[in-house]
């Protein structure tokens, strides 16, 4: 057996699991892993020096295709830069494999280069860590190291899914010879983990069916999910047939007519008690609406579901009364098909069950009318309106990123159009530091074209994602230019202090155009009202990669923000 | 009290304890602690976005200062992007305060933002973590917070001084009201820790002393260390008086004429068995020279002495015999004061131990010379002329930084020049991931001038450094632009390897320029040999902060570096 065949027999295990996107990060003591990945021939390899940018990408990419990327980076403090999208990864169940190649643990802390303690440097943010034996010469060792790779490729992917780790001490030396073959052991051994799903049994459903028909006001609402054509089927369905009304955040990724979506308008408003339910049903992960955690907070309902295979007991609106650990998919399309619905609608009081429906409905097209009005009233360069432009003009299919702070606030907040398939933003860990390559993982893998919306500060704290070897031409970026951390403006508490500008905002006078320039993308921008319509669309009609530049003013966003919500408040 | 006095009575106790300066990245959740620091008035305050830089920043302060440096970040992965430089601060023992905002503790993993598992976060990497409770209620947790506020501080500049994280759950509401005063509690507790220090008792001193006379062969060597005025005065001494040969690493910052520093040059030689020494003492941190430790490894003296006060026991060349707990600055000074200088020399063999100073001398001034005409008869541009002629026409004092990877390992072997004082390198993980970062902060700190040595790949890894609130105009950078990492070309094993460009070197055609523009740099370049010594002087002269970017050609320095490493092995 060649000095590194275990290495080799781990890409092979990875391809045989199902893995197919590996993102390498350069470096020596990772050689071998680096070479045992790209030499097997079929892994896409996408490069990028910078680690921290390299996890954001490889999460993007996993997040679209649902099946683990292999992140490979060398020792030392390599690694640690992994753990931001490693954190974002394990609190928004994205499957990465994090690979790493450490030095023989003999050398650790030995003032000897690039030795960190990194066996389960990523403490309580993984799913579970491994750490291969340097040595290879006992038989228990060989059968250790790939049962162990087939168990950590299996278990990112293993509801919930998430990130695992697997380091892996190597000792010189560690490049193979020139012309030496790197070929999968003969008889690897390949532990395949069979597909199973929670169900809950006749019993089961009885008690929940029986307990669901007790309530006349039911509300249905969408924390952040993946894109799921059968589950907004189901659920337009349910809102329609039942009136039953389903609310989703625009990360949540309901599709249809029927969805709830400006409550970040109206949950505020002081007349909005006549929306509390009785039953409050929620599935996926984060809600970006704090106005609906918070009314829920505040207007407890009688009974809460949470539908999701989590292992823990997780509860933002602090009103959770039962878990039911299955897949939201499973348990509509089961609750719509169980339910009698004559029954239902016979046990209910139609008067009060319709009208509750139509009380969300009324206060969401309300809303929506206050929006659309206010923001075609407002002949102003601002962050509401150039976005609102933005959607308005995209004339074609875009997956929608989203970065966090005020980006994703806006994004939940406008109408989107019907071009706009789905949004995606790192609400794991809410941070602001791979939004970028994130969507430029996400574009590597996605057939349609990629949209991110970023602020100025996520943009500059992430543009190395841009150092990638290969950049696809199907993405558009559009950076929202407020000269800093607008958000702080626009939040209760920093807006009125005198040290905003210096140590909240941190006011710059940075552009992204030299960042375009050096890694080509098309670079258009924007800084008044009167260009906004003719920058958006010259924008949208590039052909290739291409970054829009809004610069807008962040007194005059504080003052379009704060006044439409205040709107929303008074309705 | 208000609500958040523990917060202003942190910012007052680590006044008190010696910080001066402080990193703030700016926050929400931080705000009190951002108020607190800021509002004390007498804080050097610095503002930096990305918080992977603002760490390095501290770290570059705190490595100057030797003072304790405050960092401030938001909750959420924010923290995780301290990690390198937290690190790094450990295994170079500088010391950091840490000090994270967090949400409540009863917010952990629900789905609420910037939410992740911060207490303890940097797992083996810190020398110890506290967490103050979200709730000051109770009298017990107020003395606590004082306790941990003094002892945190505190612990950062003990020996091995290092990094100490407090992470600080805050409530509701955060942001103090319009007006209101952040004045430190008039009882304010101090706990001061009274400076001691470790010394040797008599009978110990004299069985050293016995011992240190048997061996007619002794070497001192010294790795990574502060600049030490005293320390290099009585090395000289002892070198030039004992004829005991004093091996420094440019990282070592030991100064004076009779010091050994081309040992990279010639311990590879064939001709070096004559330089085992029977006895070596060693102090300081990491050696960059990979081939004296492989040197004493493959030859252990009798007895190797470590001079250093860490609680670990740390054997880079596998050759320790014992370990001298106090610093080398006491250790040294009592070793030239207690030595009967006489008696050492009747007892020993004056023609073997002349000799042995004799034998390195000559070794060192062959490679000196060796490696003067190999680069005065190189009429060509690569990295190492680069550099060579960059010391040369240096003409007033730097401070020097580099980067990990070639550039220190270019510096580690070229003539410095009377003009550097000082060398600073981050040996304790030897990442690149903070260098540009490092120097910033050391030149926020610096009376003299500062200049960096970076190689293309750290400079874009950390360019984020750059967006820093204030740059000073005392900072001048060397980019070796050799399109990738070119050490992949250097080092064995892989330089043959079909893949080397793709995966390893990873060539890229970015260039520092617009980088300087947007942070008005003065920017210069250089491209061709006949121009260096034109735009070395151009760049020197320029008055305030300005890069010089050299594009050298990889496959020319691969040549270029190999073949003076032949020189020096074949002498």
């Amino acid at each position: 057996m060649a000095i590194l065949q275990p290495l080799v027999d781990l890409a092979a295990i990875c391809y045989a699991q199902g893995v197919r996107h590996v993102v390498v990060s350069p470096g020596s003591r990772s050689a071998a892993l680096t070479l045992a990945f790209t030499r097997f021939g079929r892994f896409t390899i996408h490069v990028c020096m910078d680690e921290r940018s390299a996890g954001f990408i490889g999460l993007g990419i996993a997040q679209q295709t649902g099946v683990p990327v292999v992140l490979i980076c060398t020792s030392g403090s390599a690694v640690y830069n992994f753990a931001p999208a490693v954190s974002e990864a394990f609190f928004q169940h994205i499957p990465l494999l994090v690979i790493s190649a450490d030095r023989p643990k003999e050398w650790l802390h030995q003032y000897d280069g690039q030795t960190i303690y990194q066996n389960e440097i990523f403490g309580k943010h993984i799913k579970r860590s491994f750490e291969f034996s340097a040595d290879y010469g006992h038989a228990d060792v060989k059968w250790a190291i790939n049962r162990m790779s087939n168990e950590a490729v299996t278990l990112t992917s293993t509801v919930p899914m998430g990130p695992v780790h697997i380091n892996v001490p190597i000792r010189e030396p560690f490049y193979p010879a020139l012309g030496e073959e790197m070929l999968p052991s003969a008889d690897l051994k390949i532990i395949k983990r069979q597909p199973a799903e929670m169900i809950l049994a006749p019993e089961v459903w009885n008690a929940l069916l029986d307990e669901f028909e007790e309530y006349p006001k039911i509300l249905i609402a969408a924390g952040q999910n993946m894109p799921d054509h059968k589950l907004s089927e189901v659920l337009n369905k349910i809102s329609e047939e039942w009136d039953i009304p389903v609310l989703a955040d625009s990360i949540g990724n309901v599709s249809g007519v029927s969805i709830i979506r400006n409550h970040d308008l109206f949950l505020s408003s002081k007349n909005a008690e006549d929306l509390v339910p009785d039953l409050l049903i929620t599935f996926g992960l984060s809600f970006i609406s704090k106005d609906f955690k918070q009314f829920i907070r505040k207007n407890p309902p009688k009974a809460h579901w949470h539908i999701g295979e989590d292992a823990f007991l997780a509860d933002p609106t602090q009103s959770l009364t039962r878990t039911i650990p299955v897949s939201p998919d499973y348990f509509f399309k089961n609750l719509y098909e169980k339910i009698d619905y004559q029954l239902f609608i016979q046990n209910s009081d139609p008067e009060t069950d319709s009208s509750f429906l139509r009380k969300w409905s009324a206060k969401d097209l309300m809303s929506a009318q206050i929006k659309r009005d206010y923001c075609n009233n407002l002949p102003k360069l601002s962050d509401l309106t150039s976005l609102d432009s933005m959607f308005k003009y995209i004339d074609r299919v875009f997956q929608l990123h989203v970065a966090n702070s005020m980006s994703v606030r806006y994004i939940n907040l406008l109408d989107l159009g019907s071009n706009v398939r789905s949004v995606f933003c790192n609400r794991g860990t809410s941070g602001i530091d791979g939004c970028v390559s994130t969507a430029i993982g996400a574009a590597l893998v996605n057939e349609e074209e990629t949209l991110l919306v970023v602020g100025d500060v996520a943009f500059m704290y992430d543009r190395n994602g841009l150092l990638i070897n290969t950049l696809l031409q199907n993405l558009k970026i559009v950076v929202i230019n407020n000269a800093g951390g607008n958000i702080f403006r626009m939040i209760d508490g920093p807006s009125g202090l005198p040290e905003i500008e210096t140590y909240f905002e941190t006011r710059h006078a940075f552009s992204a155009r030299r960042t375009c320039e050096d890694s080509n993308i098309a670079y258009f921008s924007c800084k008044e009202f009167e260009a906004l319509e003719h920058s958006v669309k010259a924008f949208l009609e590039n052909k290739g990669i291409a970054l829009l530049e809004i610069f807008t003013d962040p007194y005059e966003n504080e003052t379009v923000w704060k006044e439409l919500r205040k709107l929303g408040r008074e309705q």
